[in-house]
């Protein structure tokens, strides 16, 4: 951040008073830019014992395989993003049944909120941002080449769980280091 | 909205190429400036029959009670930003029990994500941004003085589950008409 949004003068990091970080500052207006982290939804959609999964037209991760998810907007709830997200990215019709996945992954400031979902009819087809869309069993998800962590940890708790026959809400955090990531769940 | 925060020039709302909304647009390098809702998480502080409520020493609802909670900073967790709003607040160290509340509140693009958390100590006091911070028995929650209706909300779920004898996870929304506000449980 290099110019102030609102005036177009320049910003300086500074600690403002009453703060304990540094913060982007205007330098002619005084307002204080604050970053957030992003907030991330989808779904993951069942359909009998198939879920549904799109190979990604877009980068980063093109050609790698994804839940449906995305940015979460304005004006939006977590819930109808998680159903418009699916909605754009495989033309796909969901109920959700349940919050099942918040995962934070600071190395990129994103809030992962993962919703389990059914898929109400077949009528899906690839949107904009995927080559492909199509439903998977178990043993035929291509886990080599998912496009991110999360959606590997994602699936793997979806599939333990699915097993000892009891959904639960997982958190934590996905962390990155030297020999790759791992997921900490929270409590 | 109005100057690009990267190159200074001028922004226009315009509908991007394979885009379905108007965004933010800068006229000079074309820099696309999304909005996107912030993360408030803080936490419900418990210590035998008790919860420790914060008097707020800031703007907006000076002088109501609050939980602690504000927003997440870039850099670190959901859990690690509810953990650090209760010791700037309260001057409270805690541990986290378990997530509890994930509420959008559309009107303020807001995401709220509570956890319910044990003190780990009375040594507790005002922090910057509170006049006074003390625990409450349920009989001496100020309910007509909370700040926000979230707060009222988070409460209420809290102390309907204690009776039950079980914590589950509420998420929802909180919408806000003529009437006033009303929480809808997503799932």
């Amino acid at each position: 951040m290099n110019f102030c949004s609102l005036c177009g003068a320049s910003v300086s990091l500074t600690v403002p008073e009453d703060d304990t970080r540094e913060r982007h500052v205007c330098s002619r207006c005084q307002t204080i830019h604050y970053l957030n982290p992003k907030v991330v939804t989808g779904c993951i959609v069942e359909w009998e014992d198939q879920v549904l999964l799109c190979k990604r037209a877009i980068e980063p991760r093109y050609g790698l395989w994804t839940l449906p998810a995305g940015y979460m907007e304005v004006g939006e709830s977590t819930l109808q993003a998680a159903k418009r997200e699916t909605l754009e990215e495989a033309n796909a019709r969901v109920e959700v049944l349940d919050l099942y996945m918040v995962v934070n992954l600071i190395y990129v400031d994103q809030v992962y909120i993962m919703y389990r979902s059914r898929l109400l009819d077949q009528d899906f087809s690839p949107g904009r941002e995927s080559l492909e869309v199509g439903l998977y069993m178990e043993k035929d998800i291509p886990w080599d080449l998912l496009a991110f962590p999360v959606i590997r940890e994602t699936l793997r708790y979806y599939y333990e769980d699915k097993k000892a026959g009891q959904f639960r809400i997982r958190t934590g955090e996905i962390s990155r280091d030297a020999q790759g990531y791992v997921f900490h769940l929270h409590t």
